[in-house]
């Protein structure tokens, strides 16, 4: 019987290579695992709705097309995934991240965030609903590892349950 | 793994060429996307209840079983689809394509509109409901084309989500 | 014990009387309703949202900022409603009354439609979708007077289940 | 018959004066409308937890308590509510407050947002699931004055729907 | 605080006075319950339709449109009931008792059966999904009298959550 | 791209061969249905939880067991199903059938009820439920050739959205 | 404007004072809660189905008319609470208050757990869907305070959102 | 057209070998089921939030974290079950195991107990909600038998549904 593959998205800041390092990890381990991310190009992200549905003169409108457009994107993989997990950095203010963490909350997915410990104080409300809450890639990895086939780093015993 | 299809349901007029421009676009592109629609043969369409089930002399009930019967494929389909795009053209008053985008945003599609300008202010309501408002088919592929894999007309940065 | 007050929904066609018509039927017979509806003076609810939240030069957003305040109204009262009524005229294209149809059909409402034997073969979708088909307001009182007290033009009979 | 009481959560900032300004434009308006909101006194919200249930030397614990149980009222509220209220400052990253949107967004309630064009591009995701943006908190009590009674600044037409 | 008001629906046989001897059974225990019912007439339930839309040569859309309009009323009451008692008496299909009780059970409402043991082996799969199987109308009374204030018949002790 | 698949349950009468002539007419036609049911081996039926789970002394426990373990099946069936067909005969009362009937109905599923017209009056409720009201399983197989690939019996056009 | 009532369920343990304690701290507050509770009185939730449906000879049956009828009770007012509290002693195996967690976590209620540290381990898993885990029935009602009015114990500030 | 694969979540007791029974006689009559389970080395169960999210000094919050991270694969796997099997073992507390009855209850799931008789009275209301309450594993592989393929241990009927 084919295993089963848990769809996990990857929501949140796009400045630093986190999604490349969990893809990495879930290569290595070999985990039947889907991963799903917005667009991360972040100019792209920006003026995909101007570039193909027309120019705006205000910004408000330019960004409302664009978030819009990405939003087909960002609802139909969220509504989709078993796993959502959210990376805060400690620039910009990604409400977006927030945004989605929200959705993935009142949707009743499980969510893992991704943050640095001086971020606790400020996200202690997404935290609380969240089921994990890591500080590296790598815990992230480790967490799908030991949730999709009990493997836990410097144990012998698991399961067979994949 | 295997790539994620996505499932766009065409809803509305059938009197021009819009479907086929957009399944051309789509194979041109090699989107993975099923494409579905009504059943968009007029005549199919109106009598399918009556052939089928009985002839009626009123033709309320003669419209009222062919209504229905279409009612199986496109609710089914609208349900079950990711994006439900809604054409409305210059002729006819097409009231079966606006009560599909109220369907589709009931239950929390992704909906694209497609049409011309000159329809924007009668359509400003179903619009609103709308995560892009196309004029023409191309948009719609290219739509497609940005949502599923980040590609944007012109532009060379493509993110490797698919 | 307190009555039953049942939520009725007027949505549609804005020209003609027909929802006095209906309050003031549902008064003569006082029946325990509460009629609910758009904002139905035409310039205000196409100027809302500019005139609130500041205008914009191009109408297509002129209209978006409307359509979106007044759908902060109608999918609340829609949502709420126990029966939608939509009515159609002949005049205009009505797309906005077919979208609440797909709306209220898609959310399970008791749907009755209200609209001449002209529009029968163009609303077959939307007719086949909604519980009664009346052709003037006075049906739609009695088809209320009827699923609410059991009261029957012409029949002595009646139940007490008010 | 007795009007429809319209439920309107105030989530998001806590440092300024906008709740009591729209409070007080509500109360002048005499509009139908219940008022909810988060705690808003910051170190009784921190707090909460740790002091009813006991304190934790790890912040990151203390923070977990006071974030559930202020959950208790939150998620509560924001379900029962018609219409919520986003407020962003210029100050704090207030994810919170933006979670709160997803939320909204995710349970299909009318969204309103409040926040400075300053914060337009941050702001574009969750600004594109809202249905009104507004800069002052005299736009929403407008907003609101218009969606439950359609009353318009300036406007001597209104309807009697309430 | 005022004492909640128990929604009970009673589907079902029409020939019989159970629903009757419920009423006055609860009216006689002072239990805070509203009894709903479909119309119980039952020419003016086959007739509804057609005295009010409009009459139909064919019996099968005299049939369609009455049983379309007492659906206005059923499914509004069933979809807002706690209880939904459905009743089979030993004569006619009564089919469209099962089909409430099928609705009954899908929305997960809770449901009491009532029917004579002779019946027991044909309803076998309805009385599965029942949470009571009653053999008379005291029977009932006495569920909701139990199920609301915890009273039993020959027992002292009583509870006080009403 | 693979056809789609549409789930098909067949409900209700078991002593004549309508499941086997559905079968073989959607084979000949080679449409991409998966056809479910019932346990339809009566006795089985009847017995699975007694033989299984232990005998029962009260027909009605011995029932009970029988019908939920049936339960497991059915529920889950119906739940999957893209279309319920319902059949009714002419002989016992067969209230299962009306119970999955309503149940089908209630999760919103296209539902294909087929009965000779001596039962129409009958089953008035259960048709007004239904989007297609057959006499023969031939019209049921035409139902699903036209509502999966727009084919009609006599008619040449047809269009390719399979 | 009248205020809100929260609706809150005592679930789990029967044998000792809690509820009157969490009863008694409430009104002591003036706290608007309506607190809703199963029958209490052991012998008769035990009876309840056997004393009004018939007694049974096998004590599976007898046990499972009672757990039926008592699930009427239960289910409704689970179905309807704000914040379900579900209490744990140090005796009997009290699967049902475990399972009604399991029911609340899975409808999105916000749940309290209320009891000793003695059973933290043993109750880790339900403690990680509640918003609060508390050790008295004191603490219930602090909560209960807090979450409605703002009130903190020894804090003077507080906040007027009743 | 390829057979359709049961769901079937295995939830509670992991001391004995009942999951190890289940799977081998699935596996010798060869049914289309896939089996799930939680992680069942119950060290790892316990330990794995701490090991890889970092080391709690309190109990308490060590409990927490793994309980949190069990869930991300118990919640998700429950959701997608067609059939949840809780066992109960004659030790321990397994308030985990009614936690998930529960949880599959309010979902709607198929649900299927498996203990002993001398559980049965502290079992009833789990029992009262599960549609086969099984002694041993080996009825559990007949039940699911029975339901998937209509086989029934020494009937030779059998019907073609799979």
């Amino acid at each position: 019987m084919s295993q089963r593959i848990w769809n996990v998205y990857l929501s949140g800041e796009i400045h630093s290579d986190w999604r490349t390092r969990i893809a990495e990890g879930v290569a290595a381990a070999g985990l039947p695992v889907r991963l799903d991310a917005p667009v991360c190009v972040h100019a792209d992200s920006d003026d995909c709705g101007a570039l193909i549905l027309g120019a705006e003169e205000k910004p408000f409108w330019h960004d409302r097309k664009g978030a819009e457009m990405n939003a087909i994107r960002t609802r139909t993989l969220i509504a989709e995934a078993d796993v959502v997990v959210v990376r805060f950095g400690d620039k910009y203010r990604q409400w977006n991240a927030a945004f989605d963490a929200g959705t993935a909350a009142a949707l009743g997915k499980a969510m893992i965030t991704l943050h640095g410990p001086e971020l606790d104080h400020a996200l202690k409300e997404v935290d609380a609903a969240a089921l994990a809450v890591c500080a590296t890639p790598e815990q992230v990895v480790q967490t799908l590892a030991y949730v999709i086939r009990g493997e836990l780093p410097g144990r012998a015993g698991r399961q067979a349950a994949e």
